[in-house]
């Protein structure tokens, strides 16, 4: 087997890379904990330690990066793209890194800024734009024709949850929720902390506390999010809530909040396509459930694989 | 002068105690970081270490704490009153300290909670219902007559900001928001942190970025407050916002967010009655002008004198 093309998604505090081969086929992958935070100072080095892992890959054979690895805060920053450029054609808005050996073709991916003039409101990706294509690119292997089959809304959780219209192909509209930040920042310090023992158990999506703090947020008029943490602390003091509970029911409240935001969207017929690991992926699907939304579900492997496949099918740029 | 009561306002991390005299008059004060976590495990060596400050005041003098110190985490765990009770009938429902040496007189203050059985709604306060109560005192001192004159919506911001609602002298709303904290927790670490440079810094009311950050909640169908969060760390990323005013930004988001939430309140005309530090109170009142509701400001250390003049003049539990 031949490797054709390594791709990496290098995040803050990880990354995964993939080298594929030329028939699209996962030759090898490995991950790691080298995230953009810890190779301040030392990308390239670190990139090739990464590329010494397999000697067989020839020098030629491209190198494309996607997530905080493009930000100010990374290796190199790239601009980001307006809303105005088709996700499906990502491969041509590749960055090539500058501070590259001479001959080596790595990228960078551009992430994605959304502004809305009138509104002031602006917000921005790194590394889900390429989940996105690679959503595209999935859902055109397996038969969708035209943009419409692939436009809609998407929903990738996590740390900070992105929600993403595609509209002839491109991203209209984009709103970042810091669920994931905020539940670790809430269960180490303060007055959730107390409450929420052991925040790093899993919580399952039939769990009632969970499902009572995604009901917390379901009515017409949920609460602010400010306040319904509170809930939390003031069901526990009271005996509404075992202790050992707090955690589902907090996570319950923040995802909740974004199926109640979720609600602005107009047509609670259409799907909203979840993009994500399987344990998040079943809670939101725990979520849109009790808002009576239904969800397709895209494994974030699947998708990420997928998108590699295409930029190495498409060809970088020269 | 001769002492006549000491109240203590004793929360989780300060206590401020005031010695009043016969007719009401302040005699002596004190502030300390003795807050109840502090204490655990010696609260009456510590409020007697506090007493030798005023060797002159005799031990028959009355001490009474409001706050934390009647919480489980607190000295002596007292149980909440109900919605039924009057919050003007405070001074009947002070409850021994069964710690207290014989003869002494020490009281903690009942904390408040609300619980709503149709909704499942639970929210609690502890040291608040005695700045009402003083609010009350304070109104009729002022030669308010009737309940109607003291009853309407008053809010107390803070580090866990209550909304209450006080109708015919009953608690029959009351909402906590968890903004100080979420304030506090969002400067120390994550995504936030690297941008909200100089969170001590203190906010002005006329900052344009703390109105922006009001503004952007002031719309009809405001943001989930998650995802509004993230917008500053969008607008600092893309320039537009200047990191250094972050601060006021989200400072902006998180009281905006009360302000939104009381938008329920059904009536725009009706008067928030603010009860708070002078800093606080003036950015509150800011938010206030934004959402076209006006404000009466009670400064909060008048309110708790008044408290404490209040149970010495109505005279504790014998």
């Amino acid at each position: 087997m031949t490797a054709a093309f390594i791709g990496i998604d290098w995040g803050t505090t990880h990354r995964r890379a993939l080298v594929i081969g030329a028939q699209g086929e996962t030759i090898a992958e490995h991950a790691d904990a080298e995230g953009a935070l810890a190779c301040v100072g030392r990308f390239r080095a670190s990139l090739e330690a990464l590329l010494l892992r397999w000697p067989e890959v020839g020098p030629d054979v491209p190198v494309v990066m996607s997530g905080m690895i493009g930000s100010a805060s990374g290796w190199q920053p790239v601009p980001y793209l307006g809303g105005d450029t088709p996700v499906g054609e990502l491969a041509r808005a590749l960055v090539r890194v500058s501070d590259a050996p001479v001959g080596r073709r790595w990228f960078i991916v551009p992430g994605w800024c959304l502004r809305d003039d009138a509104t002031g409101e602006v917000d921005v990706m790194r590394g889900e734009e390429t989940q996105l294509f690679g959503a595209i690119h999935l859902a055109r292997a397996r038969g969708a024709k035209g943009e419409g089959l692939t436009d809609g809304l998407y929903a990738l959780p996590g740390t900070h949850s992105k929600w993403a219209r595609l509209r002839a192909g491109r991203v209209v509209e984009l709103r970042t929720y810091m669920t994931g930040e905020l539940f670790a920042l809430l269960g180490e310090r303060g007055t959730l902390a107390s409450v929420m023992h052991g925040v790093r158990r899993s919580v399952a999506p039939d769990d009632p506390a969970f499902e009572a703090g995604v009901r917390a947020m379901c009515g017409t008029s949920p609460p602010a999010l400010s306040h319904a943490l509170f809930g939390a602390r003031a069901r526990v003091v009271t005996q509404s809530l075992a202790p050992q509970a707090a955690v589902a029911y907090v996570s319950g409240l923040l995802l909740g909040a974004e199926w109640a935001d979720a609600r602005r969207h107009p047509s609670p017929d259409e799907p909203v396509r979840l993009i994500g690991a399987p344990a998040l992926v079943a809670l939101h699907a725990a979520c849109a459930a009790q808002f009576g939304r239904h969800v397709e579900v895209l494994a974030v492997e699947a998708v990420q694989r997928a998108a590699w496949q295409a930029f190495a099918s498409e060809g970088v740029p020269s």
